[in-house]
C-alpha cells in the first residue's frame, strides 16, 4: 500500500509532466525553462529536481506517458465486440485531437524534436510501432468478422491508416483553414475508401 | 544581359543554397554554422555574408526555393495531356523524394522549424496552398476527362491527397522499417482509392 508521501510524491510527478506538456506544446522544448515547468505546477522554481534529474528526462517521461496513453487506448480498442466500429471511433478520436491545440502543438513538437533528439526519435518509433501493432490486430480482427475486405495485408493496411493519420495532423500544421472536426466523416470515408481496395 | 560578374553572383548564391540544404538536412538548421555552409560550398568563411545577410536569411531563401520548385513543377502537370497520368507520375515522385535521405531530411527539418519559426511556417503555409491549388487543377481536369469521379470535392480531394503526402514522409521519418520507393504502387492505390470514393 502506498503511503500518504509516496501519493503525495506521484501526484506532484504527474502536476509536473501536465505542466510541462503545456509549456512544451505552447511555446516549444527550447524556450521552456525548468522554472516555467515549476510555475506552471504551481511549485516553486527547483522543485523540479526532486523528480527529475535534468529538463530532458521531463521530456522522455512527457514521451513514455503519451507512448503508454495510446497504447491502452488503442489495446483496448482490439477487444471491442465491433472492430469496424471501434476503428472508426478510432479516427474521430485522431480528429479530436488534432483540433485540441494543446494535444497538436504535443504532437508536432515531439514530431520536430525527434528529427535531432534520438532519444526522443526511439521513443517515437516504439510507441509508432504499437501503434501500428494494434491497428493491423483490429484490421485482422475485421478481417475475421468480415467488415474488412482489402488486396492490402493487415500490416500494410496498418501502415496506410497511420499515413492518413500522420497526415492530418500535418494538415493542422500545413494549412490554417484545416478544420480536423470537420472533416471527421471525410476520414472515415477516405479510410473506408482505402480499406476498400478490392481491385 | 548578365555581365560575368552578376553570372558568377549568381553561380555563387546558388551553390550556397545547394549547400545550405545538405548542412541543414544532415545535421539540422540549429547545429549548422555559417562557417559549415562556405566549407560546404568549397568558399572561404565569411563569404556567406557577401550574400546573405545571416543564416535566418539563408534558411528563408532555401524555402522560397524549394516552394517555388515545387510550384513549377506541379504546375507544369496541370497542362498535361492526361491528367491522371500525370497525378500518378506525381505521387512516384512523392516516394522518389521521400525515399532520398537528403530531401526527406531537408522536408523533415523545415517542418520541424516551422513549428517554432513564424517565417518558416508562413512560407510552407503559401507552398502548400500552392500545392493544393495545382492539385485541385490537376483534379478539375481528370473530372472533365472523366478520369476521376468523387463524392468529394475537388478541394476535398486535393486536401486528402496533401494529407496522403505528408503522411508519406512522415511515415519516414516514424518507421525505419518503410520504404517509400517500394510503396510506390500502394501509394498509387491508395490513392485511386480514395478519389473513387463513389458511395
Amino acid at each position: 500500500m502506498r503511503t500518504v508521501d509516496e501519493e503525495q510524491r506521484a501526484a506532484r510527478r504527474t502536476a509536473l509532466l501536465d505542466a510541462a506538456e503545456v509549456c512544451f506544446a505552447e511555446r516549444g522544448y527550447d524556450a521552456t525553462r525548468t522554472a516555467d515547468i515549476c510555475a506552471a505546477a504551481g511549485m516553486s522554481a527547483g522543485n523540479l529536481f526532486h523528480y527529475f534529474p535534468s529538463k530532458h528526462d521531463v521530456l522522455l517521461a512527457v514521451v513514455d506517458r503519451d507512448a503508454e496513453r495510446t497504447a491502452t487506448e488503442v489495446g483496448e480498442l482490439a477487444h471491442a465486440d465491433d472492430p469496424w466500429d471501434a476503428l472508426l471511433a478510432l479516427l474521430d478520436e485522431v480528429c479530436r485531437l488534432a483540433s485540441d491545440p494543446a494535444a497538436a502543438g504535443l504532437a508536432l513538437e515531439l514530431s520536430a524534436l525527434a528529427h535531432r533528439d534520438e532519444d526522443v526519435q526511439h521513443r517515437l518509433q516504439a510507441g509508432d510501432r504499437a501503434f501500428r501493432d494494434a491497428l493491423a490486430e483490429l484490421l485482422a480482427a475485421g478481417v475475421r468478422t468480415g467488415q474488412v475486405a482489402t488486396r492490402l495485408s493487415v500490416e500494410e493496411g496498418a501502415t496506410w491508416l497511420a499515413a492518413l493519420v500522420d497526415g492530418v495532423f500535418a494538415r493542422v500544421a500545413a494549412d490554417p483553414g484545416f478544420d480536423a472536426l470537420a472533416q471527421r466523416s471525410t476520414l472515415r470515408r477516405v479510410a473506408t475508401a482505402l480499406l476498400a481496395d478490392e481491385s
